[in-house]
């Protein structure tokens, strides 16, 4: 039997995302180091003797990688590991006789190197048997590799360049994944993976992408390796912050000690925080041949693998108990903890770009799987992994400069600048105003006020003060709404939203719903057209045919149909229904249309026709309506463009963003609004001022965020799916794939725009709608055996990606959807 | 004419706070290293040649400042700079003569330093002549300074323990700050100021502090000279990091360039954020004298300082343009904008612990000056200057590790650790569930919610449904609450509020105050004794004497109070309220009581009598009315206690928190509730659920600083105002000061609690109340001359601090209080 830790690697893998799959029961560390030169390598040979020595855990195998090597093969750390490991084995303590078999090999080794290294350097092997009597009674096993391999003592990333041997970062991680996921023979004991840095922390790779960046995906438990030397308490503690910036945990500091005692000032800088070891000083001289050294550290080694060996149980033992745990202590909103097994929360590590990191038992095995956040975090994420790690740095940044800071009054750059941008951006060519607040739905409860203020000005419902004191709790300001949609759950935000389940007495009672709730016709893609569809409260008025079935839905969004028949019907409708409202009341007023722009999302991912929501606001913008677009959801690229009044084509008195404006990262939300509206606030009193706000008001680090953010999607150097000349997103969902899903007899409608694939399911009854839990069987099945993280609204399932995810990550998941909704046929 | 920058100076000032003024007239940078021994002096030295040499702009004066240095008097980095750099200037092309007047102090050596280094090496000076026709004509100034001096060629941490000459944080930063003020000579030109620290930039101090954060109370623009040899990619990035990481702009990285193309690599990776130069190698032999590597490097030198005039230049335009920008751009919650001058505008550059660094011309010189935030940024800062720091690694880290990840049905480790800390400290004994959510309001229309279901289960509302889907539009529930609470500005929240200023037609129109609301009576300071003081509603009520005068607050918060007279008063006038109510409406419920516990904040910060609101809350138990208690203000140490109720001595069924939860940094809130309240919630049905959510819900930014902060503020260990015997902070606001305070004619009221403590001011009519200004022209004396960033509530100031500001620092503030409310009489 050959052990399949010994086997060299046939193929390069096609290693294409940031998600990485990390078995947990094969305890698994990275060695960093605080710089180069610091002893990486001897660390990880006396680490592997040690775990190879140990009775607690038994340890029958383990498996070394050095993925990017230079100066080779002068220089090979694991041929140092494989020469020197066997060398430490404790030939006197062990009670049986033990064999080892122990193997280097190099994968890939650049043309530089020569044939002269052959096969000296790139593969050798050995058999060590030590201990006991002498007959043969345990085997065990020591691989050690190299993947890449270049002869120039220098940065990989030159090296690289200088011997024309690229490794790109999919093709290094997909080494690593192979790696991680050997099992290697475990006869008796545990298998322990140690994997190798190159240079310090942040030292390029052979593509220039950072070692901590580029291992990021795997998230593997740090070992740094600090520095002794005089300035070394400097650079270990930078290096330990950048890991902090990149999520690592630091499992342990460990470093020689020149006696300087760097160690002391290290372990009580870090203490409660990370285990801190000292190695003796190491000898200079480069005829010694450590053989001292290694002996006089053997008992810190020790201590390390027992430090390892710990933090992996503990880390092991709290995921095992987060789900028990979370069912007895958390309150989750909009969950019926009776519907909810223990065995289905999922337990999530951390997240990397699109990519939750979910820790799961599958076969028995304990696991960290990629799964794709296709729900979005709520809509809010947008970040790729490298967004994340530059929103780290400047949260890391604006926590350290501003912490929070007050805001009425003040003025701070992050505020400003952000308001800079939106104006500049979402609020262009009508915005003149940033209102901060923390969230969709205080962002739509200020929209209200501003509205109605500017309504009872422009309206003279409070030109006589006198006068309106006596009358004013008479009078009845409502929003003009759609029916299905959706603003937020505070009673203010209810309030502008129809009567459904989030609104019953059970829910808030509250709630009365002080709006007049229009039904807006629909448009949906179904087998391969766009179809618009009429409610029924139009279903009499006339039309003729022509108007409901577009090509595509550029039709659907083309002006010309301003001048269509569609046009004149739903302008009928809308004047007719104003008119009833009216009548039937003289003290109310319709004093603010708010609507989602294009998309309602929370009713259902529906698509509401962008010619009626477009006549509906130039005939509120005529009887003097303020028009707000609670663009909470569709906003910042959502649906392919920044705002999505571009869209629509008409612009609003007052808008509502959050979400993805921070880039998914904290709450901070931005009520933008115009001159006029403002105006109607400015008097010499303070009791005319918007007396409404909340302690985190444009909080540094959300505006940084957002800062960040916003520019992020919007620039084509660090977003390709940017459409320059159009200024929008390009087509993230295969057109293909969603034109077979529209014609799956089991779906009733797809919605398709932007970073939105929706895919309402034929259901009927008590199966359609928000409390249906019609789709949670292909939801699990999607969940547990894709590894797309998926919630659905009733029996709509959808697929939200960010502005920045690749097409191919998109069609890989939608080419999964498309699968399991295949085969429920 | 001695230029000031020559002279020595003559006291070790005590330099107490964390606050640091800086002038901006006087361009200053701090030279950081990426590691020990990569050229910061020779960077330091060939700076300031290129600043005496530059016409454009004209440079009068240099300033050198080493505050720490070792190895001394071999080495000394200020000598070197006084030695190097007058050899540097320009002999040729200065078309006038220049005599330089150029000195060397050090101002401490430590003992072992010992006498044969003076006077060569402690103090020199000489004068060069350069340049022009050798008529003399304008005069240049060097001044280069040590400030402590150590023998030993180690960390000065070490070197001060050995030598046992201590200099502590404060006195060094002392030194800094005086050498920050001294003027100078600016005949005709600039004065520059350098700063070199010691080490990396994350070596220790002498104290041990690291130099990063030795000197950040100043925030000095960072030069990093960043590290050529080979791993000195990482060791340069990791160190820019670390600095991001405190908080400092890096304006320029500088490097040598030892053919490794370290600088290629760093002009990239950080393109658009930071200006990367490359210097020629430095000789290593150690017998070069630099001569000819400083000429190669002055053109270099050159492109420094011009980069380094470039980035002060955009600093000064930028912060003197954010007033008018933010008159333009922002709307300020509660702010009337009429009434905001333009130069009233406070600029906030930064924050370091409890201080603001705010922009300001005074006497036409432009500053960065601290100012004490003494409204805590809406009552929500609780850092000192060290939990900022960590907070800003900790807000890295979450940011990398999750970004945000979706919360319903799932679990991460700050949400899950967040929770138990929760449950286990302000829950505890009452407490099983945690509902997240983003803000105070939020969680208050949360916890209505939750009140309301109990209620309506508890009494049979909900019981038959056929029935209750006939009758619950009839049925109103409502609050019990006091008049002048305050729980939040959205809808839902404010309709728990009586009617004021915040609710009226003009800000809500919606707001109809569903409560029955309570006159409580209240409790305050005035002329040194403690006075209840009784509501007009109870005046009629029969009571004894004694009941109203009280020696210290202790006795106000006795228990023994429960079998007082006034306990029976309390008591007579809620049945007869609650009697009252009952009969005047058979289908309204007081389905929730929500109180504020001890203090209402935003009223004014009333405090109410304790005894009373025990009563309350027993009289709602014995009802089955669910108890809520909004501690947004008055939880984690607000009032000395972790919690209210541990004042109150009774406890709640659902709580609310936020503010102070997170350390003052991000939005995050808690309700907390009992298992009864959440067992009314569950069913086999979705609706049932609690439909209430937000899209950032238990962010992991959030729950990770909550985790830090609830900790730090509780750990005797970080902060020293604990008393720990009975795990409440011990008196921060001086006694005597409080009690002069409340003898002073002008003030009304007195309440001192926790960290909090409130002065009302006598005054009449529309003096009086929230839209009074009668407070304005002290609160803008306090921030202009005193520098206390006071905001008031109508006609009553307070001061706030964190739970673990220095009671010396809150004792400095009621001074200067006290010192103008004296001058006011």
């Amino acid at each position: 039997m050959l052990p399949r830790l010994l086997l060299r690697s046939r193929h390069r893998r096609r290693y294409s995302s940031a998600a990485a799959t990390v078995p947990l029961s094969t305890p698994t560390f990275a060695v960093f180091g605080a710089n180069t030169g610091v002893g990486k390598t001897l660390v990880s040979a006396g680490l592997v003797a040690a775990l190879l020595n140990s009775r607690s855990p038994s340890v029958s195998a383990v498996s070394y990688l050095k993925p990017l090597q230079t100066g080779y093969p002068a220089d090979s750390d694991a041929r140092f590991v494989f020469a020197r490991a066997p060398a430490l084995l404790r030939a006197s303590s062990s009670p049986r006789a033990t064999r080892l078999v122990a193997s280097c090999r190099t994968l890939f080794p650049s043309p530089a190197v020569g044939p002269e290294a052959e096969p000296l350097h790139q593969s050798q092997e050995k058999v060590v048997t030590y201990g006991g009597d002498g007959a043969e009674e345990e085997t065990k096993v020591l691989a050690c590799r190299t993947v890449y391999a270049w002869r120039e003592p220098v940065s990989p990333h030159l090296a690289a360049e200088r011997e024309g041997m690229a490794a790109g970062d999919d093709e290094v991680r997909g080494c690593v994944d192979q790696w991680l996921m050997e099992e290697g023979v475990g006869e008796g004991g545990e298998v322990w993976k140690v994997l190798e840095t190159a240079g310090g922390v942040a030292s390029p790779s052979a593509s220039g992408t950072l070692q901590c960046d580029l291992y990021r995906p795997f998230r593997l438990p740090a070992i740094l390796v600090g520095d002794g030397r005089l300035g070394g308490i400097s650079s270990t503690l930078s290096a330990y912050e950048t890991l902090l910036l990149r999520g690592y945990d630091v499992s342990t500091v460990i470093l020689e000690d020149r006696d300087l005692t760097n160690d002391t000032f290290l372990l009580s800088y870090l203490r409660n925080r990370v285990h801190v070891l000292a190695l003796p000083q190491i000898p200079e001289d480069p005829s010694d041949d450590l053989t001292d050294w290694f002996s006089e550290s053997s008992s810190v080694f020790n201590l390390l693998k027992d430090s390892l060996q710990s933090f992996h149980s503990k880390r092991v033992e709290r995921l095992n108990g987060m789900q028990k745990k979370s069912k007895d202590l958390l309150w989750w909103p909009f969950t019926q903890h009776n519907l909810v097994p223990q065995d289905s929360v999922t337990v999530i590590d951390s997240r990397c770009g699109e990519n939750f990191s979910a820790y799961k038992i599958k076969d028995n095995t304990m696991m960290l799987v990629p799964q794709f956040d296709a729900c979005a975090s709520w809509w809010t994420q947008g970040p790729d992994s490298d967004l994340q790690i530059e929103l780290a740095r400047d949260m890391g940044y604006a926590a350290a400069r501003y912490g929070h800071v007050m805001f009425p009054e003040n003025v701070h750059e992050p505020a400003l600048r952000a308001a800079e941008l939106l104006l500049g951006g979402v609020g262009k060519g009508w915005a003149s105003r940033v209102y901060y607040s923390d969230n969709g739905s205080t962002a739509v409860e200020i929209a209200l006020k501003m509205a109605f203020r500017k309504f009872s000005l422009d309206h003279g419902i409070l030109a006589d003060s006198e006068k309106s004191i006596r009358n004013e709790r008479n009078i009845q300001l409502k929003v003009l709404a759609l029916n299905g949609s959706y603003h937020g759950d505070t009673l203010g935000a209810m309030e502008a939203q129809a009567p459904s389940a989030y609104t019953s007495f059970l829910q808030q009672p509250w709630y009365s719903g002080r709006g007049l709730f229009l039904d807006p016709p629909t448009v949906c893609i179904k087998s391969e057209t766009c179809n618009v569809s009429l409610p029924q409260s139009m279903q009499h008025y006339p039309r003729t045919s022509g108007d409901t079935c577009f090509p595509s839905l550029a039709e659907v969004f083309c002006k010309t149909r301003d001048t269509s028949s569609a046009a004149d019907l739903y302008l009928s409708y809308i004047k007719q229904q104003l008119s009833e409202f009216s009548q039937s009341s003289n003290s109310d007023h319709l004093a603010a249309l708010i609507i989602e722009p294009v998309i309602q999302g929370a009713g259902g991912m529906l698509m509401i026709d962008p010619l009626f929501q477009r006549v509906l606001v130039r005939e509120c913008r005529s009887r003097k309506i303020p028009v707000i677009f609670d663009e909470v959801f569709t906003g910042f690229w959502r649906l392919g463009v920044e705002s999505a009044s571009e869209l629509l084509g008409c612009l609003p008195d007052i808008a509502c963003y959050a979400k993805l404006m921070t880039g998914g990262i904290v709450p901070l939300a931005a009520t933008l609004a115009t001159e006029e509206v403002f105006e109607s606030f400015k008097s010499d009193s303070k009791l005319t001022a918007l007396l409404h706000g909340h302690s985190y008001t444009a909080h540094a680090m959300g505006c940084m965020a957002a800062l960040k953010a916003i520019q992020w999607y919007r620039d084509p150097s660090t977003n390709s799916n940017l459409d320059l000349d159009h200024m929008k997103l390009k087509e993230l969902w295969d057109g293909a794939l969603v034109k077979q899903l529209s014609s799956l007899p089991n779906v009733k409608r797809v919605v398709s725009l932007g970073t939105l694939c929706a895919i309402e399911l034929k259901a009927e009854g008590s199966d359609a709608g928000y409390a249906s839990l019609y789709a949670s069987s292909l939801v699990q099945q999607l969940r547990r055996e894709d590894d797309i993280y998926i919630r659905p609204l009733g029996n709509v399932i959808y697929l939200m990606c960010g502005p920045c995810t690749p097409r191919d990550s998109c069609s890989r998941q939608l080419h999964k959807v498309l699968r399991r909704l295949c085969d429920l046929n």
